[in-house]
């Protein structure tokens, strides 16, 4: 799409209200990215932006604790006084219990008074879970909405807790909104490295022939992150590394790199797509879930740095607990381009280093003339994290006499490539539910088909108590047992590759 | 070949020969390329080094006179003292008539005096084309070389004026010395990235199911040289484009980057299947020519540089010459994998750059979903010269809001990846005939094949005389007639890559 028809599609007036107004997202990713889209014009002229929550504050406050945000978390550092103050009057504040009938009732004249009847206007679902149903039900009482494409909700993750309360969730927004109304938020497809892999995948004729069972040895998705649970211990206590990254972003990594080729962006011709990836994922038989999953739970670091305290030792975690702070998965997609053909996902936290990575390993050469020669196969590295970009590792003539080969990469960075910051996945998303598309989130069946990938596997890790939980130090790419996993196979996990060596955004690892 | 096995086959004594020892390629490369040989001790510690030419010299003054060629032309620069006598202790020189037998005898004596009957025996044939005939039956008359590996015989191109020529040096040859012990010269083959394209097809599995009429659109050979005829005039009127570039130096690279996988890099293997795709090219018909043909010749440079004179005006050229500074064709090669895929050659002096350059471009996308965004195909740099590297053209997704495409490099650079020089094409070739494996030579039906292709070139050039000349101006890239031959066929000549762009090997275009 181009950006000619993008701005087209901005004119229309519009206001965002936000339930879950004074929460830390809002602070940290919405009104950020909502800042930069103004600085940059993608948002409309008319634009308001009502903040929805429990918290009673002057709006002056509420206002300066955004700009606090914004100045802290913003890609583009300190707001400008005049830049704020002209984006500041597009906001409001309103106090409300999100109970209340009456509360809603009020909140949709308010949206309607002035331009708001020619306006686009979007619900931004960004509580805690807990309280999702509530404000759906409510809003529903106090309006009708039923596909009139001018009223959008947008509901954060996490959607569900398993199959049964996503189910719930689905059932409970269609009742009022019709699919195309509904934008379920996976951040992760906002990113720009990972919007790159259907562009690195379809616009360049090379990968296709290559890309499937005949020339792909395995596939590996790994999202390690260096921090442990922080103060998010309160929520992921009842979630763990398979709800938490696995239902949700890996899965959709997996989406991207396994499908068939769209035969257009269509929103739902994309997600047709990855849904026919998830619906292909070999389920894993109850007896089995051991031999294709590890779960892992990191204990303190092994140089009893202060601060890498064991997960059961963290803020608002039982000590006893039996939440997985890391997973490993193995799975299978059964169609004619994978069959065969293993996909290892893995996250955790506490790991030596942040990094998300995809890396295709190619099959070795069925024959080579390179005698005493080690012939390392192929390998194409996606990185979404820390650095952006692409590398491909292949073998070359090392200079000299003889013919001795030696492992050298190909590769771009985004940062190298591109003087142009890339904008934040917020800013991308947002734009998205402003001009109505909702072809980067996440449709009913795609999250309901992730939540059946996993519920094999989720079920039989509630019903068997781990014993040897902690089973990682921090610091280690987690438990034995996911060597295991994948060394039964004769492989191994692949260390995070490093895209720009002695750069400023220079490798850990 | 592992370099301990090389070690091995270096134990042995050998005596070296050079016929034309007071030439300027005994000065330029074959002498520092020993010199270099002899510093990484790869020469056998027995090893004599005789030149052979009709100048009467001291040996002092011809020591004297090669030591300036090594300090000017290695690789390493300036000769150390100490090092040099050591290996000036090597050299003796011998002036004497080449049609002079008894000198022959008194060689071979020489040859064979000491430790020369267990040595290896190598005559090094570096005079001007007109003399080798001579010297070879000559060499015949003295002695008895044949099947007896010890002895081998190097011919430094060109090999040949045309078929009937090259055939009757064969003829000449082969009364003596079997094919094993024939070193017939074409020193690109010496060339690391030459050696490389053999290790990158087929070291790396990822490339051999694209290599083929299915992916490829075409492919492209560019040899290009910045300087002029300079003193080579005397030669090179009597030759041309066609035969001192595209004969021997391009068809190779040819034969390179579209022969079938070796079983082996045994010598025999490789060159069966070079001639296997000199073979199959397509024979050009005598009223073909000019479709598939174009040659040319430059005028002076249009900023009337004074260096830069019209190639009639050099010296020891015919102000009527109508010999050809550049070349180039079209070939097609009859077999399953190429049928179809055209190979586009050229060559040619005082162009825009220097550059030795294979592109493969792929075909486009068979369908792609991103509307009106301009889809620039795949394309494969191999660049031997003036860097180094292979060079991968993809596009990615540029940063920011819609999905527009950028064209993006990934790349690597011989001079960035590997610290360790390359060593001069010559160093390796000299050690391959010391050696004794005569792999990365032409053999007999090679150099007859290349000839076959470029006959009927060759002879309709003799027998039209081109209206046109001089049809290019120095720092042009040949003849408009040149992009009408590739323009025909909906294609354009593609600009040298840019390995290393900023660095000291900085790009020109």
């Amino acid at each position: 799409m181009l950006q000619d028809s993008i701005a087209e599609s901005i004119h229309r007036p519009a206001v965002l209200v936000i339930f879950g107004a004074s929460g830390d997202l809002t602070r940290r990713k919405i009104i950020p990215a909502l800042y930069n889209l103004f600085l940059d014009r993608w948002l409309p002229q008319q634009f308001r932006i009502i903040g929805f929550a429990r918290t009673a504050m002057e709006p002056a406050a509420y206002v300066a604790q955004l700009r606090s945000g914004v100045d802290q978390f913003s890609r583009r550092g300190k707001t400008g006084d005049a830049e704020w103050r002209e984006f500041a009057a597009k906001m409001e504040y309103l106090a409300a219990d999100y109970e209340d009938e009456s509360a809603y009732r009020a909140l949709l004249a308010s949206m309607n008074a002035g331009w708001g009847e020619a306006a686009d206007k979007i619900f931004y679902l960004s509580t805690p879970p807990a309280l999702l149903p509530t404000v759906i039900q409510r809003l529903g009482q106090a309006g009708d909405y039923w596909d009139r494409p001018e009223y959008r909700i947008v509901v954060e993750k996490p959607f569900g807790h398993d199959l049964a309360s996503a189910r719930e969730l689905n059932a409970l927004l269609k009742r009022d909104f019709s699919e195309t109304q509904i934008y379920r938020m996976d951040h992760y497809l906002g990113k720009e490295t990972v919007q790159n892999i259907l562009a690195f995948r379809f616009a360049n004729a090379m990968w296709e022939p290559l890309w499937n069972r005949s020339f792909i040895d395995h596939v590996q998705i790994t999202v390690s992150e260096e921090i442990g649970v922080g103060r998010r211990g309160g929520y992921y206590e009842g979630s763990g590394a398979l709800r938490d990254m696995i239902q949700n972003h890996l899965l959709q990594l997996l989406c991207l790199v396994a499908m068939e080729p769209p035969t257009s962006f269509q929103a739902d011709e994309v997600r047709n797509k990855k849904v026919d990836v998830l619906n292909a994922i070999r389920p894993i038989l109850p007896e089995q879930v051991d031999q294709f999953a590890v779960r892992g739970q990191y204990a303190a670091a092994a140089d009893a740095d202060r601060e890498r305290v064991a997960y059961r030792s963290e803020a608002g975690i039982d000590p006893h607990s039996t939440t997985e702070t890391f997973a490993a998965l193995k799975l299978y997609i059964d169609n004619w381009r994978w069959q065969g053909v293993p996909f290892y996902l893995r996250t955790g936290k506490r790991m030596p280093a942040r990094s998300s990575e995809i890396s295709l390993q190619f099959r070795p050469v069925p024959h080579h003339p390179f005698s005493n020669t080690l012939i390392q196969p192929n390998r194409l590295a996606i990185q979404i994290d820390p650095q952006e970009g692409i590398l491909l590792r292949t073998l070359a003539k090392e200079p000299g006499i003889g013919m001795n080969l030696k492992p050298v990469e190909m590769h771009f960075s985004y940062h190298e490539v591109f003087a142009t910051a890339s904008p934040d996945a917020y800013e991308t998303l947002m734009l998205e539910i402003v001009r109505g598309d909702p072809g980067l989130f996440m449709r009913a069946d795609q999250v309901e088909a992730a939540w059946v990938a996993i519920a094999p596997i989720l079920q039989a890790w509630q019903t068997t108590v781990p014993q040897d939980f902690p089973n990682y130090q921090a610091g280690e790419w987690g438990p034995a047992a996911a060597e295991e996993l994948i060394g039964r196979d004769g492989r191994s996990w692949f260390m995070p590759v490093c895209l720009e060596p002695g750069s400023r955004n220079g490798c850990k690892i």
